[in-house]
């Protein structure tokens, strides 16, 4: 058995589900915090699980460089590594080996690059990207894709979106059966609907446990973000998660769960809460602005996290200011916690079959 | 009644005791982590608790000049401000303001400066730090004293030592008696025994709670500094607990403790966390060296931290070499509650009268 996935409750075409994995049971939908080199930065494990979080994302380009997904294999795995017990998804560093790599080469065999660390060369590809994820020893690996830039030619988004089908094939083959552990493939097309839906249908068809849809939330707007997951929705099984890769702001996920996705990334909580940004009930608040000063009240009232049960805005202002660690462990705690409720809110919401009514608490 | 101590053992010239404080009461021998920032950098106050640490040291001089001593006040004091509900105790801004400090004069009355964030000008007299001490909410308040540089002229040096003793006396008669919250005089007097047992006599003359001894650990050598402590301790009383400044490395704790010291502050665990450096039971390590790279070991296999007990050299080594700020938090975890259970170990040692046999864990 791979990762099981069941749908509890359904509004409309949003879901409630429980995916099962080797390290245990994800409740969607899910958000999860960005662990790019073997930690979600300024967190310890612990303080990512007391925010609610269950499944977090690892970055296989990232840890392929350093320290090197063979030594983590040999140190136990990245878990271990970690000292993360819970779930671990990693991306196929697809889409990293083309925004953070020196003269990358994209061939039909994969991607030549130079590392941004220390300019040594590499070559991923499908086969790689796969074996890597094995030996990280993830929950969930992703197929191996090209992250179609935007803008680009419909020409070019299409020739993109095909060599991804065939990564997508030789990705499947390569993946090593495992209890607990699952391959998702990965949804391309640009803004181009039927190109959308030929991805959805061929991707399907090589029957991953778990569909994402890619090249999304990198410049084209929210409108035409959901429109594509809307073309592309439909063509992708109903008993599979669905996952909507690099999204997003509070408002993104409620409109995207109310259009049928189940799993979620991005690195906004925990950037935000290193550059005095948070999520609150009452919106996004700059810490570093001088009218929190003097404010003795918490960032967010009816948050239950440590940062909101113990300090004052204006403690969390002078933190900021001071350019204090305090402000980031802080900060990204309160960010990941107000996801984490959420996507906890929208469950219940689905549950209730209230989802309609729903607002970003 | 201001602060209270009592000596519950002895071992030699070495102490245990209790100081008691309107925040608790603190076990001594002690090493008081430094919270500069109304931070301890790193650390979350309940980390910070969890090393065992009871008794903190505030920085005046970074207070008064961000966010103020007035705000702090308004906002219920440094204890609530930081959430941190044990005992703090204040430096007096004096060593700070001549190290930090543009373009400062020293006169008579006090320090005019700029401040070193954004050019305001400022002056600081044993009365203004005496009261900024008080706003701050300080269970210990230090008097305000010039620490005189290393090396100087024995003539520089005795000037400087006979102006602290003036501000000493203007200190005591600015200091606003209160429940549980006292004032330290500081001996100053350089490298001359003479001038160390001068001013230690006239500082206990002005009857204070407790006495440091400053301007020591400044590069005079380890030696030296013992020859100080030792130059200074049978002038000051028994019954009242007595503060190395500024020290320092294990073997200098354990060499002050026996010679006498109670209390101790040092940058050393917490800026060592944040560059790699640890204190182990097996002497100093620097984690950014490759040969931590695949050591599944923990830092140190007797210690009760969260970093020793969940992490190995291996994931310590790859944090520190990303720059990750979980790097910090573990190592400053480690060192603080490596420098707790040296102190616990220590005033184990002096009740079972072993102290001589000694060595540092």
């Amino acid at each position: 058995m791979s990762t099981g996935f069941e749908v509890v409750a359904r509004d409309g075409a949003a879901r409630a589900g429980r995916l099962a994995t080797a390290h245990g049971t994800v409740e969607t939908p899910c958000f999860m915090p960005v662990g790019t080199a073997a930690t979600v930065k300024a967190m310890t494990p612990e303080g990512v699980a007391a925010t609610g979080a269950r499944l977090i994302l690892g970055n296989t380009y990232h840890l392929m460089l350093r320290p090197g997904a063979e030594r983590i294999a040999a140190l136990g795995g990245l878990h271990r590594f970690m000292n993360w017990p819970h779930a671990i998804l990693t991306d196929s560093g697809g889409f990293q080996v083309m925004s953070l790599a020196a003269l990358r080469r994209i061939g039909e065999d994969g991607v030549e690059f130079r590392s941004h660390l220390d300019g040594s060369r590499h070559l991923l590809t499908p086969e790689r990207s796969i074996e890597v994820q094995r030996l990280l020893g993830a929950d969930i690996t992703m197929a191996f894709d090209e992250c179609t830039p935007f803008p680009a030619e419909r020409a070019a988004v299409e020739a993109s979106m095909e060599l991804t089908l065939r990564w997508a094939e030789r990705s499947r083959a390569a993946f090593v059966e495992r209890p607990g552990h699952g391959i998702f493939g990965i949804v391309q097309g640009g803004v181009h609907p039927e190109l959308r839906e030929r991805s959805a249908r061929k991707t399907v068809a090589l029957g991953f446990d778990g569909h994402a849809i890619g090249g999304l939330a990198i410049g084209e707007g929210q409108a035409t973000t959901f429109a594509m997951v809307e073309a592309t929705v439909p063509h992708l099984p109903a008993d599979r998660p669905r996952y909507l890769m690099g999204v997003g702001k509070p408002a993104d996920l409620v409109g995207a769960v109310r259009r049928g996705i189940d799993l979620f990334d991005c690195v906004l909580p925990t950037r935000s809460g290193r550059t005095g940004q948070a999520f609150t009930r009452a919106g996004a608040v700059n810490l570093r602005n001088a009218r929190h000063a003097e404010d003795r009240a918490p960032l967010d009232p009816q948050c239950r996290c440590a940062a909101c049960a113990g300090f004052s805005r204006a403690y969390l202002h002078h933190l900021v200011k001071a350019g204090e660690i305090l402000a980031a462990m802080l900060l990204t705690t309160h960010n990941l916690t107000y996801y984490a409720d959420l996507m906890t809110a929208m469950r219940e919401a689905i549950v209730a079959g209230s989802l309609a009514e729903f607002e970003a608490p």
